[in-house]
Order: C-alpha cells, then structure tokens, then sequence
C-alpha cells in the first residue's frame, strides 16, 4: 500500500524512470531522437499507466494524483474520455440488470455510493487542481452542504432504468449522518427518487475503513433478506469485502482514492 | 453477462452508436465536421472504453474482441504502451511484496497463474487476431505442448524480486494435469525456478469455472497454513472467489476473458 503521497509520488518518478530506461519501445525512441514530443510520449503512456493501475485497484491507496499526471487527469475528464467510460459502465449495468430475474418480492437490491456514483463533486475537484491536492474533510463538508452537486447522466439512467425494472434502491455513503437532510436533498435536486434507503456513517462507523463499514452496512441488508445483485461505485471499497454484489460496477474516478 | 460472441458484439454497437448520439463532445464534433478523423476517434475512444470496462470486469464476460476494436487492441500490444502498463503493475506488486512482513516459517505465498502472466502465448494470439476468433481448446492445446512461450520480462523480475524477498512461489493453471512437464519444462526454459508447487486441472476439476477451481485450490493451500499475501493474474478469476490473497495484482489482457 502507497499510504503517503511522498512516498507515492517517489515511487511514481521511480517507476516513470525506469520504464523509460527499461521499456524498448520507448528507450529505443528515447535514443534516437530524445525530442520534447518524446518526452511527452513517455510522460502520456506513464500516466496511462497509472490510471488504469489506479482504475484495476493495482496501484493500492494513493493520496494524490502524481504531479506528472495531473495534466493527464485533466484532459482525461475534460476531454470526453472520462464521460465516455463513465457512460459504457452504466451501460454494462442496465444490460446486466436486464438480464436478472427479480423475485418479485421486493428483495432484489441494487446499491449505489453516492459521491462520483450519483452524484458528481467535479465542481469542487477542478477547483482544487482535479485531484492533486490531498482531501480535506473541512473543505470537502462546506461544498458537500451546499447541495448543489450534479447528477451523472449515465447514473441517473441507470437509477432510472433500475427502478423501472422492479429493482429495490439502496444508497450507501461515506458521508456522516449529519449531513441526511442535505444530501437527501441534493439526490432529488438532481433527479434522484424513490429510494428505499439512505445509510450514511452512524457514531458506531467513526474511524472504520470504507470498506469495512461498507461491508458491515451491505450485510445488514443481506441479512433482512435482500438480494443485493449489483452495486455501482467509484472506488473498490465501495464494492469489495463481504456481502459483496453479485455483480460490481466500478465507474471511473482519477481523482481521488478511498481505502 | 454477455456470454455469447454475437450479442457481445451487438451490445458494442449499440453502445459505440448511443455514445456517438449522446456523449456531447462527440456530437457535437461529430455534427460540425463528420469526417474520417472524427469517426476514428470515436471508435478510438469507444474502444480504449471498452479495454478499461474489461480490465476493471465492468463488461463482463465476452467472448471475442469486438470487431471494431481489434484494430485498436492490436495497436494497443504492439505500440508499447501494453508493455508499459503490463510494467508498471509489476512494479506496484514488488513494492508491495517489499513491504509485506515475512514470517520467516516458509509460509509466505504468493500465487501466480500462467498463461497470460508468466508465460506470454502473443505469437499464438498474434496469428488468430488478437482475440477476434473465439478461444479454441484444441489450437491452444497445439501451441502448449511446443513449449517455446517466453516470460514476460515484467513477470520474470517480480518472480525473481518474490524469490529473493523469501516468498514461497505457488503456481496455479487452468491447464491441464496431463500438461505437468511440458509446462514445468517451458516455465524453466523461460527462467523460472524454485517453484514450491505447480497446481494444475485434474480429474476432479473438470467442468468448473477457472474461479471455483483457483479459489479451491487457494482455500487448500491456505488450510495448510500459508499465508496468501499476493497474487497476479491476467483474470479476474485468477484473483477473486474465496481464500484470496491480501493483494492482487491483475495484469492486462485485452484478447480474451475466462470466467
């Protein structure tokens, strides 16, 4: 686990270092011409390279994104790319959710996270050069109770597809319990409806990893009898541990990483 | 699950078509100027989507690269940036093993998978399309028995790095118990050595998914008192199911998918 930005960030040079030194391909290219287009090439592939070790949870915990890449970040959600990913994720899921044979009884479960699920911060996060400044509850809090986060497209698609397919809704946060009446609101502020519960951080889940509480939080679910056959989020813990979905939908987010 | 070739490849479709309808930054490119460039883009972009939705298990099971895009996976493993992303994974797994506190009783394990992992079977992928022909036991079988697979130089290192640190080297294979030498012989033909077991499908493992098969031999090996801290794979059922490791470690493979 990389638990320390600087060591993060050190390990990040190392690896961009020796990929250029090892990789042929770019050595090759390195020695003949070492132009600044080069330079970019191997700076872009690098930073390629991190988001998809980032995205496939090989990386481990991070704290911020490596400087080197924070352009790369940018232009990867500026750009369309992120939105095009973000979009065939939630499209998988409907095709999947399609294809579940719901009981009928009001027990098949689908759970979603809510910050960069349901709801998008990149507001917040582009203010704070996208992910390359380490997260500061304080800050975090005072844009979150404003309530004025907007809805991914694709999710709110997929919300919607789900709940006409009969499926029961369950939202999962992070969040602390104090904030219930102003995420609820942002939820149907940005077209949110009809779940069947929001389960935010209690007293009891102060200090718990995400993935434990998480964990703990689904398993009450499974054991009231619910079906829990999909669950969406943008981090692994939002989907790994026990009483894990039968199938998870992890959507993009280079930003920022929770264990 | 899309777990027939033909609807794989319809659903990809339809998702490149709705992405090209929806996503704004490719309309609104797209209603400007619809030229050849632009629709390459889309396609490029609908395609590196795909791999991500794939190597984070968001797309399921699939059959065959998606026509489309076996242009742009064939691109993706011969321009290098396949190679760096396949590097740096491997580089996150020996910091990690460097981290990781040793028993020092011989019970530290690590797991890796073959095919795809410590064996590269690309000239065998290479001449059937880069996965755009369904998987053919048969062929496959043909390819194996010759013996001839190089390591990955990313894998051999990490290998030798786990060796080094003290870890007990444990291998598991979807293939066959009847292949035992021909693959122990590859393996040492390619540089690895010191090997503490090599797990293969017998009798009693025919029929069952590669991840019922790999977690039930993980679950025996950890009732025998090692300690799983990593493992690496090129699938996802490599490295989930039960008695996972403390880590896992999914190296890319764009060119098929095992359940």
């Amino acid at each position: 686990m990389f638990s320390r930005s600087s060591s993060s960030i050190t390990f990040f040079f190392i690896v961009s270092l020796l990929a250029v030194l090892i990789n042929p391909a770019i050595s090759s290219r390195a020695s003949s011409s070492f132009t600044k287009h080069t330079q970019h090439s191997s700076i872009a592939s690098n930073c390629e390279s991190w988001r998809l070790a980032s995205e496939t949870n090989n990386a481990g915990s991070w704290k911020v994104v490596p400087s080197r890449c924070v352009n790369s970040v940018k232009n990867y959600i500026t750009g369309g790319q992120f939105e095009n990913d973000y979009n065939i994720v939630a499209r998988y899921a409907i095709a999947y959710a399609k294809r579940v044979k719901l009981g009928g009884d009001g027990k098949d479960a689908w759970v979603f996270d809510i910050d960069e699920t349901l709801l998008s911060n990149l507001e917040y996060y582009k203010a704070l050069g996208y992910g390359s400044e380490p997260y500061d509850d304080t800050k975090f809090n005072e844009w979150a109770v404003q309530g004025k986060a907007p809805a991914f497209d694709a999710s709110l698609k997929l919300y919607k597809a789900l709940k006409r397919l009969g499926f029961t809704i369950i939202l999962l946060t992070g969040r602390d319990e104090s904030q219930r009446s102003v995420t609820a609101k942002n939820l149907r502020d940005a077209g949110y409806f009809g779940w069947n519960r929001l389960l935010l951080r209690g007293k009891n889940d102060q200090g718990k990893t995400a993935t434990q509480y998480k964990s703990e939080q689904r398993s009450k679910v499974v054991k009231e009898g619910y079906k829990i056959h999909g669950s969406t989020g943008d981090q692994w813990s939002d989907l790994q541990g026990f009483a894990v979905a039968a199938r998870s939908f992890k959507v993009p987010n280079p930003m920022y990483y929770i264990a």
